[in-house]
């Protein structure tokens, strides 16, 4: 009955792309204010463009060495009839990646200098502007996703006449290009936007004793670009990967549940059902001329919360209709819920321990007092403090999802439902991504504000604007590492369908078989070598900025005076230069460990490898990310006035714990993410060849 | 033939003991030096005991509720027979642990002034009096810990008949004792010694601008005092827990793997040869005058060195002879040696990341260039960078191991090899012990050198001692969480079998098994929760300790001129106070989550949990030992001379670095050894329970 409706696909991708033009052309309609708030946004805009095509040059050059290796496995005899589709759908998958992250980039970078001026009119309508940017990035993402797939759905169901059971064990390696695409934004983005802020803050601040934002900084425009480049494109490329790896991975698990055309036209359906109820929230954001935190975050909060209720109750009648007749709708339903609510839980929590309105980050200010060395102790610690509730929300959904789906008696059934728990929390990405994606247009507009010089009470607005910005973006990474690590979990579960459909015998997944046990140390070892090459990565970007900005500050006449014009572009073109480089060698670690421990410790090597990095990466992201959150807003604490303020020795000591959690947070943190599904992803691409070729 | 050989246990164990007495008489030979000396070493003893007489009266109460909680389980009828033996076992095992860092403890704080004037005299004199003063240690430890085990065997075998199956899964239920013990030593005394030494550090070394070591701080014998009740008590306790457990654990696989007394004596056996292995290395310890820390290092590697060779040779006619009739002898040697090959090579590399001698260290002192922000970064990364190799040396370990020890063919028999491996690690302990206990007693000497006002000359010797004490102590932690981690496998493996022999059919090991996946992500969360804790427990008793001394410099009149003498019992007493207070929480949750995670989840849940904090406590236990060993020897590095040396800015941001690496390496590192232990030993007692009462 619904093998014939997967065109709905195309009604919610046409959905969600037609509202992100008419969102830009509603931003579009903006005034970009002054001709010296142009000449600022026309600078972020040229930087951003000019780092992204060198990224896309360079990404290029991989994926054609990877197509070749994937055509070249394809035809061997090993690999299934439809493997042969992967390379291709590898390209296609890079390519909706890249063009989502290029999409949300472009209006990002149109909307900085739009936020600021429609701030200096009032600030709900700079709120609008920012949160329209926001959304045509968020709605670009899932539309692309769900086209993609729909696309591929098509081709093969009616082009090839794979049946259900086919497209699920096929589609599933569909994922890599986007993974492979997500992994290069988010790792040389995350090196790009800390290279130029630690460069910048670390000579303009602290040396030359600058304000941020200061146009005499040369790595000014560098920064600004980089919030474009990290946080925009690299959080949107890190969620496409996890949107679509959610649904393609249910449809893997789906097939092995015995639901065939049922469990996956019920992914698809979901995926739909949340553009739309996204969709409608996004109407219910709205606020008033009060700049205070509290209103402004609820104004963004109704949306989301009016999108998650609403996909909720659509699910009701969807799992009856779908999933009815193959199994307990109930059970499919509660599974969904689970993780709707799991993600809502994370964001709050992440909030909690990373907002300055909260105890834990007023209480992180407190320790600067006894200086620097006591903000990182403390910083650390609460970040590691932080850890453990994500993981118990994370822990329950799993287990609720999967006995509440039937795993109790039938465990197949209850894989599938941490699946669909997984596409449940991303369903409404359309408007959580919006509101994450707001977050850089408005940190852009304040630096445009201060840089063009407009009045105090635009800069109070836009301020207000970005402290938002600040706790949406926490609660987004708390939101994305939580996602990724429900869909590595069904990747994981999804890979070990794959095997055992090619060779049950050789698996092993007792936890005390060697191979496996093995493999979850290699998995931790994996996520700490990988944060900490990201993180000295970002240190070495970052020390050629501070040469070139010292350098200029000394040879540059009338610098300080602002009568000499600092060289932007070489700070853009040294971060751009630097990230490109920075990022190989993480990158290449994502791909290289899970094909070598395959071929040495075997599947079951890699299922341990899977959940070690899944699961140590998860901790460790969290970690991260809360600890960078925290830090930041500690300082902005103390900025605002707080234990004796800026300038003082207790600021000095928060700007230091700022500085380390600057890598901590946007860059080692947010890339976790993506190795934990690109580890998933190139295992499953990978599994014919292990399967074929293992030592133990 | 071998079951009556046990006897040879007393033998070991009687080697051990009579050493240490004679070792502990040669160093009382020595004189204690000048009046002055005299007064401080006794301050110092003074306050170490009163810390571990407060500790033992509050973990006695600890001890005894624990102990009636078991007396009422034990004679349960879910209970097998000889479980009764379990309250008295934890109580001898906790004694002996104790009385093992309360000895260590004691000739420690006996040794300090002596090592001080033997250095006057000479370098080599002063080398011998502090090895001597470790090797009581680690000969107490190792004497003790056969003792126990030995006396236990000749209970339960002569006085109640039991036979080999039945000690193999009882007596692997009494490690809890030595597990308990060291967890309230290695965290109390980790938190007593770095509270102090932050304190001392924050107002004296960086606020007051004296030196350190300096008789007018306060917090100087609270420092010194720390030393001993942390780095000796602490360590001891911790290396006697993962002796005993090792050597249980054997015990409790030999049976599974139908090895009877034949595995079971060749466990005790390795431990005895390797006793008196360590024994003949100690004579090959002693040194010339060159203060060369290679020279000097290349002493104790000798000693050290020559043991392994030693243990290894002897292993070869050990297996021959005990195990040859049962299996494949050379698979138990092959396991045996992979351990204590491990065991080096972790040791080695340890060394590697943390000493200056190496680069990784000295890039982490230029990076102190740009300031504290930089330096912290770098050593994180460097920290995590770190976990790599002892990662993969330990995984090696395991499959070399299993499937040396005949694990393809029967699995049983590859854990009996994943065992008696760590039990190779660890049979020459007691040599390894002493050179990690020497550093405490050298840095003692140190401190009592410089508030004693010996000549330049002899600072310098002790210096040399003292850095040498760095340099083991580093190797001595990386060796400390390599064992843990092989032992907490060891322990994890003996759990599964004694839930195997009670009810087979409730264990699902699968990873897919959802229970035992949210248990691997529950144990990672536990481990950072435990690490958090105990990090914050550092810093609040630190931040008391800052307020005293403050108040003392403020008050009590010519404290800086000399002429007015600061209050040293005021700060010992409020460390141990401290100390006492803050250990409660972490403790606790090492032993209420696994029960209770045990209850929800069942045995599988418990399984997962047990890799989980075993496999993210081993990865952060050695991130946060380096990184922390690290900043230390980077500061000490520029302190040398280098990068503008003492009181630069270079130097500042150093002190930072090693501000915050002080709980790392001396709190949190080393306390996550006791953790995996502690948690793996507690689901053993509590096995019962579990298995009568659970959830899922």
């Amino acid at each position: 009955m619904f093998e014939n409706l997967f065109w709905i696909g195309f009604v919610g991708a046409a959905l969600a792309l037609l509202f992100a033009v008419f969102q830009s052309r509603k931003v579009m309609k903006f005034s970009e204010g002054t001709d010296k708030m142009k000449t600022i946004a026309a600078a972020i805009r040229s930087g951003a463009n000019a780092y992204l095509k060198r990224q896309y040059m360079g990404v290029l050059k991989i994926f054609i060495v990877v197509f070749i290796i994937l055509l070249i496995l394809a035809f061997n005899p090993w690999q299934g009839l439809l493997a042969k589709f992967v390379p291709f759908a590898f390209l296609t998958g890079g390519v909706y990646s890249g063009l989502a992250g290029f999409i949300g980039m472009k209006i990002a970078t149109a909307s900085n200098a739009r936020t600021a001026q429609a701030a200096h009119e009032g600030l709900n309508r700079g709120l609008r502007v920012a949160f329209s940017s926001g959304s045509v990035m968020g709605f670009t993402v899932v539309g692309l996703g769900i086209l993609d797939i729909t696309v591929w759905i098509h081709i093969l169901k009616y082009g090839f006449h794979a049946d259900a059971a086919t497209i699920g064990s096929t589609m599933v390696m569909f994922g890599m290009g986007a993974s492979f695409m997500a992994l290069f934004a988010r790792v040389g983005g995350g090196i790009f936007t800390k290279a130029a802020d630690v460069g910048a803050d670390l000579v303009g601040k602290v040396e030359a004793g600058i304000p941020e934002d200061d146009p005499r900084n040369p790595a000014v425009i560098a920064d600004n670009v980089g919030d474009n480049v990290g946080d925009v494109a690299g959080m949107g490329a890190d969620l496409y990967e996890s949107y679509v790896g959610s649904i393609l991975a249910s449809f893997a698990l789906a097939t092995s549940a015995g639901f065939g055309w049922n469990g996956i036209f019920m992914a698809l359906a979901m995926g739909v059902v949340g553009i739309i109820a996204a969709l409608i929230g996004t109407f219910f954001i709205r606020t008033g001329e009060s700049t205070d935190q509290k209103t402004l975050l609820g104004a963004l909060r109704r949306g989301t919360y009016i999108a998650a209720v609403l996909a909720a109750a659509a699910a009701v009648p969807l799992s009856y209709f779908i999933m009815g007749s193959v199994t307990s709708w109930v059970g499919v339903l509660v599974a969904i819920l689970s993780g709707l609510v799991a993600g809502v839980l994370i964001g709050y929590f992440t909030e909690y321990y990373t907002s300055d309105t909260y105890k834990p980050t007023k209480d992180l200010a407190e320790t600067s007092k006894t200086g620097p060395a006591t903000i990182i102790i403390g910083g650390i610690s609460l970040g590691m403090k932080s850890t453990c509730i994500p993981i118990i929300v994370v822990g329950a959904a799993i287990l609720v999802s999967y006995f509440a789906a039937g795993g109790g008696m039938d465990p197949a059934k209850g894989l599938f439902g941490i699946g669909i728990a997984a596409v449940g929390m991303l369903s409404t990405l359309g408007i959580t991504l919006a509101t994450d994606a707001y977050g850089p247009v408005a940190d852009n507009a304040g630096g445009i504000a201060e840089m063009s010089g407009l009045g105090e009470e635009v800069r109070e607005r836009t301020d207000a604007l970005d402290g938002l910005g600040n706790t949406t973006a926490a609660t987004g990474k708390g939101f994305a590492i939580g996602s990724a690590a429900l869909t590595a979990l069904a990747l994981l579960v999804s890979y070990i369908d794959l095997v055992k459909a090619k060779d049950p015998d050789i698996l092993n997944l007792s936890i005390t078989n060697p191979p496996l046990l093995v493999g979850i140390f290699l998995g931790a070892m994996l996520a700490f070598l990988f944060s900490a090459l990201t993180m000295s990565a970002v240190g070495r970007a970052a020390q050629s900025i501070v040469v070139e900005v010292r350098r200029q500050f000394r040879e540059i006449v009338g610098i300080m005076e602002g009568t000499g014009k600092p060289d932007y572009e070489t700070c853009v073109d040294l971060c751009t230069r630097s990230a490109q480089k920075e990022m190989v060698l993480p990158s290449l670690l994502a791909i290289v460990v899970p094909v070598v421990v395959g071929l040495v410790l075997g599947v079951n090597g890699v299922v341990g490898l899977l959940a070690g990095v899944t699961i140590t990466g998860f901790a460790l992201a969290v970690f991260m990310s809360n600890a960078g959150g925290a830090w930041d807003n500690a300082k902005k604490y103390i900025e605002a006035g707080h234990l004796e303020g800026k300038g003082s020795e207790n600021h000095k000591a928060a700007v230091v714990g700022d500085t380390v959690g600057d890598p901590f947070k946007d860059t080692s943190g947010p890339s976790l993410n993506i190795l934990i599904k690109l580890v998933s992803t190139v295992s499953i691409v990978f599994s014919s060849l292990v399967i074929a070729f293992h030592l133990l």
